[in-house]
Order: C-alpha cells, then sequence, then structure tokens
C-alpha cells in the first residue's frame, strides 16, 4: 500500500455516509404517490438515491456542474489512437470555448461546466515503457481534482475527460485491476481500424505487464493510468468528503473511479452510472463495479456527454416523487 | 374497408412527407462536428428525424406539449384492474389540477400539458361481449383527437393516456392486428395478481373472438379499442398532417397509433419511440412496427410518463448537433 493509497483511504473514512433516513422518506413518499406501486420503480429508486447524499427529503437538480479534466498521453507514440495527439489541445480550446459537444450539452441541461488542464502539451510517460506518472505528479493530479470539487456550488457533479489516446490507459487500469484477456478490456475508442486496435492491444499488456502482482490500487492508476484520470479519481473523492451525488459518464471517468472500489467497498456508493458505452471494457466494469446504467445508446465521445444525456433522468426522478401528491393528500385511499 | 378507414388514408395521403434535404443538412452536419465520426450516432440520427420533420436544418425542441387524454372502460366489468373504475375520475382531476406524475413532469421538462376528457363517465362497451364504441362515438373520439392537436403551437408532441382498465384494450387492439397467443401480449397493467390476469388473458380472447378475420384496422380499433384511444389515433393523424413530430409513451399509446401502420406503411415515420415498458406486449409491438426505444427503464406508468422521461434527450441531441463547431468552423481538419 502506498502512501496515495493510504491518504485516499483516510479521506474516504472521513467522508460521511449515505442519509439513510432521507433515502427512507423518499422511498415511503414514492409508494405513496398517485400512481401504481413501483409503476417508476427505477425512477424512484435515482431520487431516493439522490435523496442520500444530497441528505435532504427535498432532493432536487438545480445546480448541476461538469468539470472536464483534459490531459495528453505518451502512449499515443504507440500509434493506438485514430487522431494524433495535437487534437487534444485544440479540444481543450474548444470546450474552454463554449463550441465542443460537452459544452452545448452542458448548456442545454443547465449545468455549469468548468475545464481543466491537467497536462495538456505534458505528456504522461508511455505507459507501454514507463510509468504515466512520478509519485508527485500523480499526487498533484490528484489534488488538481479535489481541488476542482472543492468550492463548487453543486447539487450533482457530472466529470468528464478529453485527451487523445486516454481509452489506452483507462483499459490498462481495468484490465490491470480486474484481470481477464486484454483483448476483452480493449475497445476501438475514437473509432480505429484492425491495426490500430491490435497496437491498442499490444501497448496495454506491456503495461499491465510493467506492474508487480501485488501492485496497490492507486499504484495502477500511477503506474498505467493518466493525468487526467488521476484528477478524476481524486474529484470523485472529493464530492465523497462533500456528500456531493455524482452521475458517471463512460469508460475513462468509470476507470479512473475504479481504483476507489478496489481500494474501499462502498467508495463509489455516492455514484450512478449515467450511461453504457460501446467500449467492451466499460460494460466489463459497471458489471465488476455492481453500477446499472441508466442509457444505453451507444454514446462513445466522453467529455461527460453521457453523463449528460442522463441528467435531466436524474432530475425528474426527484421531480416525480416530491412534487407528485400522495393519495392521502389527494384524499384517496389506496 | 370501413369509411373510418377511408377517411384516415384519405388524411395520410394528404400529409406532407420528411423534408429530406433537412434530414441530409443535419447528418452532413453532423459528420463534421468537433468529435468523431459516430461518436453520438443515435443522438444525431434522433437530430436527422426531428429536422425532417420539424422541416428545418435548425431543429429544437422550444415548444413540447403532451396531451394526456382520459376515458373509461366497460372491460372493467371483467374484473382485469387492480383498481376500481372510479380512480380514473380522480386521476382526470389530479392531472387537470397538476398535482398528477405527468403534470410535475410536464413542468420540469419544460411542456405544456391539456388534459382532455374522451370519455370519463361513460365508458365503452365491455369488450369482451360487445364494440367498445358505435362508429360514430369512435369518428367523434378520433375527432377530438385531431381537434387537441389543431391548434396547438408546438414543435414536438407527446401523448398520454390514462383510464382504469385501458391495458385490456390496448392489448386486444395489439392482439388482433398481429395475431399470436394472447397470452404473449397480455400483461400486468398497474400491477395485477396471477387470477386478475387471467381474467384479463380471457376477456381479450373473448374480445379477439368477436372480431371479423377480414376487419379493417379501423374497425378492430373501434371494435376492441377505447375512446382514448381512438383520440390518439386522430391526434397522430393530426400531427402528420402538420409535420409535427411525435414521441410515442407506451404501450396504450403504441397500440392506439398502430393500426394506422397497419392501414399504411409510412403512417408513423413522423413517430419517435421514447420508451420500452415492461408491458410484453409493449416490445412486441415496437418490433412490429419497427421502433427503436430511447429509454428501455421498466416504466409502466401512462400519462406520457416514458416519452416524457425521453423528451430532454431529443432536444439535447439537436443541440449537440446545431450548437456544436465543426471542424472547419473550428479550423482544423479531419
Amino acid at each position: 500500500m502506498s502512501s496515495m493509497d493510504e491518504k485516499v483511504r483516510r479521506l474516504l473514512d472521513g467522508a460521511p455516509g449515505p442519509d439513510e433516513e432521507s433515502r427512507e422518506a423518499i422511498r415511503a413518499r414514492a409508494a405513496n404517490v398517485l400512481r401504481p406501486t413501483g409503476a417508476l420503480a427505477r425512477l424512484d429508486e435515482v431520487a431516493a438515491w439522490l435523496a442520500a447524499w444530497q441528505r435532504t427529503t427535498k432532493p432536487a437538480v438545480r445546480k448541476p456542474a461538469v468539470a472536464v479534466f483534459v490531459a495528453d498521453h505518451g502512449v499515443t507514440a504507440e500509434g493506438v489512437s485514430a487522431y494524433p495527439a495535437e487534437v487534444t489541445v485544440a479540444m481543450l480550446r474548444a470546450l474552454q470555448e463554449g463550441v465542443a459537444t460537452a459544452a452545448a450539452m452542458a448548456r442545454d441541461v443547465g449545468a455549469q461546466i468548468s475545464v481543466i488542464d491537467v497536462g495538456v502539451g505534458q505528456p504522461t510517460g508511455n505507459i507501454a515503457m514507463e510509468d504515466a506518472l512520478t509519485p508527485s505528479r500523480f499526487e498533484s493530479c490528484f489534488e488538481a481534482g479535489r481541488e476542482a470539487v472543492r468550492d463548487l456550488e453543486t447539487d450533482l457533479m457530472i466529470f468528464g475527460e478529453m485527451g487523445i489516446g486516454n481509452t489506452t490507459p483507462a483499459a490498462a487500469v481495468a484490465a490491470t485491476l480486474f484481470g481477464g484477456p486484454v483483448e476483452e478490456w480493449t475497445g476501438r475508442g475514437t473509432g480505429v481500424d484492425d491495426e490500430t486496435w491490435a497496437r491498442k492491444v499490444q501497448a496495454i499488456e506491456r503495461a499491465r505487464a510493467r506492474v508487480a502482482p501485488d501492485a496497490s490500487p492507486m499504484e495502477v492508476a500511477r503506474q498505467v493510468g493518466g493525468s487526467e484520470l488521476a484528477a478524476m479519481a481524486g474529484a470523485c473523492v472529493e464530492a465523497r468528503a462533500r456528500s456531493i451525488p455524482v452521475l458517471l459518464d463512460g469508460f475513462v471517468v468509470t476507470s479512473a473511479v475504479a481504483p476507489l472500489a478496489v481500494l474501499q467497498a462502498h467508495a463509489l456508493d455516492h455514484c450512478l452510472a449515467g450511461h453504457r458505452s460501446p467500449e467492451p471494457g466499460h460494460a466489463m466494469l459497471l458489471d465488476k463495479l455492481g453500477l446499472d446504467p441508466l442509457l444505453d445508446l451507444n454514446l462513445r465521445l466522453g467529455e461527460g456527454s453521457g453523463a449528460l444525456a442522463a441528467l435531466p433522468l436524474v432530475r425528474l426522478a426527484a421531480t416525480a416523487v416530491v412534487d407528485v401528491a400522495t393519495f392521502e393528500e389527494w384524499g384517496l385511499t389506496r
């Protein structure tokens, strides 16, 4: 166990658990609103989850926020992506200036967006050959993620990411944490051809082979992950410390927070899966983490887009319990 | 072919087809916005569909509307529902006064709601024994549906329904139109027990047995359907005449519009399936109609709730094409 694992465990141990009274209050109300029992059961459970982490019997999504973390990856030298690494900096600017997909989506659903550069122009080590991050840089990325959440006024958070090549470290982290054939964890990312996919598998195999079998979860993240993945782990821990519910996006985000769940069983209880992407590793990871996504629309952009698409469902779930009359209030018996 | 079938066919023949130029313009733009090709393919196709029926290269959902049709059903005499028929009138009032689920959801997603009583307190005939509606009442329900859409200022429509017992006529219409074992078309509705379900199957079998094998689609709707189903068929035809895109809700709504598709192959091209409910007949019906739903969350309320939950996805799909810069606009080559 590294000092980072100890730090994360300490932070998680110090964070509050869910507010079970609020959760039960919402469940009780959902069972009594003007509709057949269980007719919207899935949404009722989302509302109860929201209540538990917002610590209120009147859950609502009024100030959602998305934080998009952007970084470069040394593993692009292996030819694992359909796009040149230079696209990352162009997309950073497009996100900042509000013309990228996540920025337009955030406006549409009423979410504030922040874009955090955690290593554009400063690629990580090429994970096929060397550690992604030194211990000190890993910690500073993690802290940058915490910082991005620390003072945010929000009642629901989404993490997004952009970084050419980053489904490679995402698959490397997942494959190292959970084992199994690398081919099964490796997808087409932005849409690579067969040859590029084969190079990607090889790079991930070489990365995983470098990691000691007894490496701790945060050590896996440091050695074969990436800057924005480290930042999202930090952001997720900070959200937990502040009891802010989190709506997860796709494969890269889920891989970024997966080490937390390996470190401590209930570390992701404040997280809900927004969607399932067509990356094969994402479905496997959601399964390992016991997460059941709201949407399954083959979205594979990243930037937080899948979670942004699911956000209105979370808002609606709360409304459909809080703002609907109960049978008693409406003068009916069940 | 009855006079109603002739009337519906005439209305459909007179309605405009999709605007293929707008559809192609959105497809072309979607292929050039700042993201990997096809990363949000499913949403891009929703945007293209919206453009085709809104007849614009700038599709948007700014004035969505939900029309909820409410009626009573004589077949409740067979003991097919978990709730007494009197609940219909109480729910009509709850919808009108804004405290029912669909009303709260409509506010949440920014949709105007209208609630149309097409037969509360005037139950249809008990379809197990007699026709649901006389020809003249069938036509006046159909016309009430057209009327509800005729002057509505809207760019996306949802139809909702409420009526204790109405999954029984919905299953009867679908089973009669498409054949196959009635058990497979029959679900639990509001959540009936095994005995009630068995009575429901029997009632539907008796209803179907009454219909002549060569009955026309609209005759099937008249004989074994219901008042709100007839109204929704009319509303759907009127939306088509006005080229207003429609987001379909669950089993009852889909059964209500299914006769139109049997009558004329492309009658539902302006409709998108909002969700798939756990009613077994709904999945079968979507399959028969070639509709691929956006959501699959086991929602089984009706009132338009499943489509209301999907509405923000349609709005977001348009935004994610129209409001995102293209590679060229952003000074990048692909």
